[in-house]
């Protein structure tokens, strides 16, 4: 197991400027964002990244799949839409040598992230939203796989169900991939998201070699108005990282250790510093 | 199943005027407590509800027995502590005729309900935490049993982990009530809670006569700041109420559906006009 920077963890930089901090701090690999990947140009970024050597644990993200649960034609421009941009995710993961595409399946159709809900045109059919996620994934897994792309899927944490996610447990994410080849479609093990999990260990032990991501991050308490920003350094928070990490390593994992940190506070720090504090308490707190 | 009050939703009014309002609206049942109880005193309180006529369908709450997982004396002293207050609230439930005292199991140790973290004295020991419910629920449930009393142990959603339950779903509330005889121990299924739960269905089936109470609220989206108060009036949020309804009913469920909002606008609301929106709410959006 090594370390991975996921790159949103030190928003300021863009993908020059974080590779350069990799390579500082003798990080082994990076997660990437495509808004990043974009704002660099995928070649450049292609180039940057070979050029320094670095692994690419992650990229950041597909998903977004469940709008084919509006009614009538506006749903279907909506999931040909999704999927559309997911190929071209894929296509980008393919170029980049992304070890996997995190894919954030979406909320409730309708339902914009990090937005109220709207008066009208949104539905709450969360069952049908998530049986939209599985056909998405029927017509993507094969795309992916012909490219040497993994999808992996990420179960985010329930307080995300309305506006990010229909899939909220590890257990969910691994039935959901179960139909398709383990190289195709995997599963993600976010700290954040899953630490409260009654059936965590055990879904972790089951998951094994579908696991094809590990990011951790702290639990912060109590979340901040922005819940979306309640992700904390490790140590920070009420996460016991250590019998996770072993129950991962114990399932087959052999990939990196993606830090991915979502928090306002560690956004305006200096990233030199975020990522040396980093590397303190990943051996400190994560490390068995 | 009919419509039951639980009073913290009309917070302003005492239990005599919560039993006042029930009779004049012509609800059958109300969800009492403990600290409403006490205002009124417990045999007034007995005396009020047997003129009115009402059943009670919960005694909220007990609980929070995890403290016995601070180290040494203090653990000590912490679980001895609840167990005492959770016999008192058993005897209540008793006194009062409750058809379940809801039991709230508490988080991890250390931590106080809504209270930023202590810098220390807290311990991230969640599957300890757990296992001190389990002794707990060992020593209560005989104790409850004796006096005609059903525990009914209810998960809370998993943002409540932190600080008020380390029980986050109807599985493991399930799981934790098999040991003990159904009319000892039961669980219950609360819409804010568990409506995101992919095994929701399923377990409400499990759980069969094991459901001691099912209570009713929307979850608001997005939260507001202070995730306590995120409950909302049926029909103001994401959830889907009909299928959980028709669910905990095809179960065996035969008891009242309790209203329970903790919520800043309706409780500055006049508190007849939520019951009667309550009551109109109930049969568009929760009955099937």
């Amino acid at each position: 197991m090594s370390l991975s920077l996921n790159q949103w963890t030190t928003r300021r930089w863009s993908l020059a400027e974080a590779v350069d901090g990799c390579v500082r701090h003798s990080l082994p690999a990076i997660g990437l964002w495509r808004e990043k990947v974009a704002e660099q140009g995928l070649s450049e970024s292609v180039k940057l990244l070979r050029s320094a050597g670095l692994r690419v644990s992650s990229l950041c993200r597909g998903g977004f799949l469940t709008g084919g649960g509006l009614p009538g034609e506006e749903g279907k421009r909506a999931f040909a839409r999704a999927l559309e941009d997911n190929r071209r995710a894929v296509d980008e993961a393919a170029e980049l040598g992304a070890s996997c595409l995190v894919l954030v399946v979406g909320g409730l159709p309708g339902v914009r992230p990090g937005e109220a809900l709207p008066a009208t045109g949104f539905t709450r059919d969360l069952a049908g939203a998530r049986e939209r996620v599985a056909e998405a994934l029927a017509e993507l897994a094969p795309y992916a796989g012909e490219r040497g792309v993994r999808l992996a899927l990420e179960p985010l944490h329930p307080i995300y169900c309305p506006d990010r996610a229909v899939l909220s447990t590890l257990g969910q994410a691994l039935e959901l991939s179960l139909p398709f080849p383990e190289e195709q479609v995997g599963v993600v093990v976010d700290t954040f998201h899953v630490w409260w999990d009654p059936r965590l260990f055990e879904d972790i032990a089951r998951a094994g070699r579908r696991i094809a991501g590990y990011q951790v991050c702290d639990y912060l308490h109590p979340l901040p108005e922005d819940v979306l920003l309640g992700r904390g350094m490790m140590g920070d928070g009420v996460i016991d990282f250590r019998p996770i990490t072993e129950a991962v390593l114990a399932a087959g994992y052999t990939g990196d250790v993606e830090v991915e940190i979502f928090n306002a506070d560690i956004w305006a720090a200096d990233p030199d510093e975020v990522v040396a504090t980093m590397k303190t308490r990943y051996t400190d707190v994560v490390l068995p």
